[in-house]
């Protein structure tokens, strides 16, 4: 029998070993960009672990980071847990209190702040009462009121570069994320060594997202959610080369990030897609050697995949998951003999799912009684997900734990679902965002997908409104695209041809943009309580 | 966190859920196609589960089977470590003391036999004293000394078809496997649901063997060897279509089944991909649709790989690994970068050698003061390896775990190897092959491969023989071609090209085919018994 699981030290050993020569490439926050190797990368990681034994972090403590995507906090993205701490990412987008919160739940014993958020930090310095000390992602200090302060090139100045990585047990945590709180006080999610090397291995594999190391891989995700959809890690043990662009998400910034340095597989939210699309229509750029993208955080309406097949010959993998079960849990390409057996009709509307179950996760659809809903891809329940990176309890949240899991250790993600023959999870709704009219069930998430199908629809949003005999009815907030028009009575016609006319919205509000949220989905809460208001 | 670890009912479930149509088909003894599907052989596998709780095997017995590659044995892989039992693969090869040995060491509990090794195990039955019954693999039983004994289709009759597997911790023992026992008696090999489970996920992935969903899976590697490289768990996992051939390993036979199925991907030892490619170029018959062909078990002469890529198009992918640390722990094809970086007679150079350790295998060389050899291609050691599925203790046995393990707990492969700066290590010699003369070390490996590279030469084979001078000198013998002749002369001249003249060969035989060891590897002991005759 073997007692020899990789820890995440392992994992950029390997780089270090087979791809000492592989690029890490950063395009800095002020636009300049670094290059370095794994090799490179490597020794500054170990001097980083040299530097926080002389800050006297304990084995298992909590470090914290403010910070973007960028070869600094991809240095603390290993030294942190292979040296036996814990890595806390912190969402410099949170409400005030959220961003209090999560650092006193996580006791960070430090906090390592990009120069663009230590105004952020310095607001809240007196509630962050177990921050020892803190450290700006920068060669020098800028004037602050944060103390004790360094820098993190000072810090690491002259220290050794080996270090002896000690031997984990694979389920020590290696970090702590917090949910992004859209639905209460953000809870604690933490991740193993063990969990996060599983999941790596599975974005290797040809049927997810394929990982190898001839790829040039761009994690657009930020560094702070979800660890960008374990990217970094996984480029690291595949030793493809790396590529990060700091806080750049303009579309321009993007794709000229993406020409320069011969992406091949992205990752992003679908509302970056958007953006990137009608950019690449407007400009004329070309994207050509981007091969894959992969999407998630939220649902990809079906005309977005065709468009980057059809207009940028891209193809747009639809992956779905959580800070639960981070990365993702499942994931949407044409599986074995679909491609054969379906007309094109079928095969993208199974890419515009969810999904399939990976490798080492198993999901299930409960219907309101506890009871399996009939896998016809019509009859929804709640999607219940279990496997070998998903947790099965909140860091010290027992009244979330209550509602989060079943009793017999399956998370409930409170997304509403079904599930069909194939195996293609559909996500029709968030359980919170889910019209219930009349007794019956809108999804709203079915609507804003179909809007958008619509030639002349850039983006929807829709919600429920309160209503005196229906309960509620969906209100639709709908972003032409640009020099186009459209009026409700079109678009309802348009929905007629796929739902019954109980579903169709009520009311319509056109939008220059829709707000949105820390983690850049649709923030349907401010839609709401702009209605309300 | 989580305790959701896969076992491997888990990968059964998989393609029951996701694959339920996805096809099983065994070219069985007789010649006859037995052709089912992944939820046909679910519904029997909970029977056969069913009917091991019957026999009161109780939890952790182990189970052995004397088999070839078919569906019912395959049942085997899944009902017996599923429900809690072990798994023990006997190789029905071995000589009769071993064959004994290896039952009485694994206490094998019952027996299932095919009809065409009743036979042997009739020879032992009195020496197999914890074996309480025989199942003989097939609907009848035939006429035999064995008892109590049935038939497995009568086992398995009426019973019901759905299971409540046990939740197993993933450390559990799934299997028991014993070396071949060419350097003495065997030695048991434990592994466990997560190493195999663990295995499984590595050999889904883009830069090892990448086996998906599409693939169609053929393991020619016998099922009682290292659990044919996992590959029918493999198949599973990834939904692919699985094809098994029986004892059927005549090149006629294994080109037909590749023809017939459609077959993708196929794996077997270096031997039988010679007598394919001959029979190949002999018969002028196709193997249009196979892809890609993954060799292991002794080194490939760099010779076959160009061959299959010139005259059949197939990508020939080397791994090395042995029952320790089954399926593999290196891999062979060309990693980033190679293929622009460097001309093709270094591509074909790499891939003919052992490869580069896959993610969840760490591996390193040593030379004979117990220091790390140069990463120099050039400086030789012994190849040591570490990781997620390698045991680090033989089932006991503390005089093998003395020799065989360092005291920091890695495996001593007792292969003789190189390592360069790319990561790839090229495994020159078994520890016990390679030639001392003179103080120096000549490796019969490269003498092999090189000779292989004439191409009047089909096979060769190339020992130690005792010398008063030189302590000991290099002999080879020859396989010829077809109706081609060479003399020692020829070949020594053709060696001089590539190494130094006290490297040759003092003799050679001509010899009309090479004997082979239970797992078709050129079986050098007897070599060496036929000259000392």
């Amino acid at each position: 029998m073997t007692r020899s699981q990789w820890t995440l030290s392992d994992v950029l050993l390997r780089a270090t070993s087979l791809a000492p020569d592989g690029e890490i490439a950063t395009k800095r926050e002020d636009g300049e960009w670094h290059q370095y190797t794994y090799q490179d990368a490597y020794e500054r990681v170990c001097q980083l672990a040299h530097a926080l034994d002389e800050l006297g972090i304990g084995a298992g403590k909590r470090v914290g980071t403010v910070a973007a995507n960028h070869d600094r906090h991809y240095e603390l993205y290993f030294a942190v847990p292979g040296s036996g701490r814990s890595l806390h990412t912190i969402n410099h987008r949170l409400p005030d209190e959220h961003f209090e919160y999560v650092v006193e739940d996580a006791e960070d014993a430090v906090l390592f702040v990009d120069p663009q958020f230590i105004e952020r930090v310095e607001c809240h310095r007196d509630a962050f009462e177990d921050v020892s000390a803190f450290v700006v992602l920068d060669d020098e200090v800028p004037d602050t009121a944060l103390e004790p302060v360094t820098d993190y090139e000072s810090l690491l100045e002259g220290r050794p570069t080996e270090y002896e990585w000690p031997s984990l047990d694979p389920e020590t945590e290696c970090g702590l994320c917090h949910t992004s709180g859209t639905t209460g006080i953000p809870k604690g999610v933490q991740h193993t060594h063990g969990m996060l090397v599983r999941a790596c291995n599975m974005m290797l594999q040809t049927d997810t997202v394929a990982v190898s190391g001839s790829d040039v891989v761009f994690p657009i995700v930020p560094m702070f959610h979800g660890y960008a959809w374990a990217y970094p890690y996984v480029a690291t043990i595949a030793g493809s080369k790396l590529v990060l662009a700091d806080s750049h998400t303009s579309p321009e910034a993007l794709t000229s990030v993406i020409e320069r340095e011969g992406v091949t597989i992205a990752s992003a939210v679908p509302t970056i897609w958007l953006d990137v699309a009608a950019y690449l229509d407007e400009s004329g750029k070309s994207i050509a050697g981007l091969e894959r993208i992969q999407s998630g955080g939220s649902a990809v309406p079906e005309s977005l995949i065709r468009r980057y097949d059809d207009a940028f010959d891209v193809e747009m993998i639809q992956a779905w998951g959580m800070t639960e079960t981070a990365p993702f849990a499942t994931i949407s390409r044409a599986p074995s003999g679909l491609e054969a057996d379906c007309g094109e009709i079928d095969l993208y509307a199974s890419r515009a799912k969810a999904g399939r179950p990976v490798p080492g996760i198993s999901v299930r659809v409960r219907d309101e009684d506890g009871e399996s809903a009939p896998r016809d891809g019509e009859t929804v329940g709640e999607l219940q997900v279990r496997g070998e990176w998903v947790i099965d309890s909140y860091y010290e949240r027992p009244d979330a734990d209550a509602d989060g899991f079943t009793c017999d250790g399956w998370l409930r993600t409170g997304d509403v679902a079904t599930w069909d023959k194939r195996g293609f999870v559909d996500v029709v709704d968030r359980k919170k965002d889910i019209i219930k009219s009349g007794g019956e069930w809108i999804s709203s998430l079915e609507l804003e997908s179909e809007l958008m199908r619509n030639d002349a629809v850039a983006e929807a949003a829709v919600i429920a409104v309160d209503h005196d005999i229906w309960q509620e009815r969906p209100f639709a907030f709908v972003v032409t695209e640009r020099d186009r028009t459209v009026d409700a009575e079109t678009l309802n016609a348009h929905l007629r041809e796929r739902f019954p006319k109980w579903w169709l919205p009520d009311e319509y509000e056109f939008v220059d943009a829709l707000p949105r949220t820390s983690t850049e989905k649709f923030d349907k809460q401010q839609l709401s309580k702009r209605l309300d208001s």
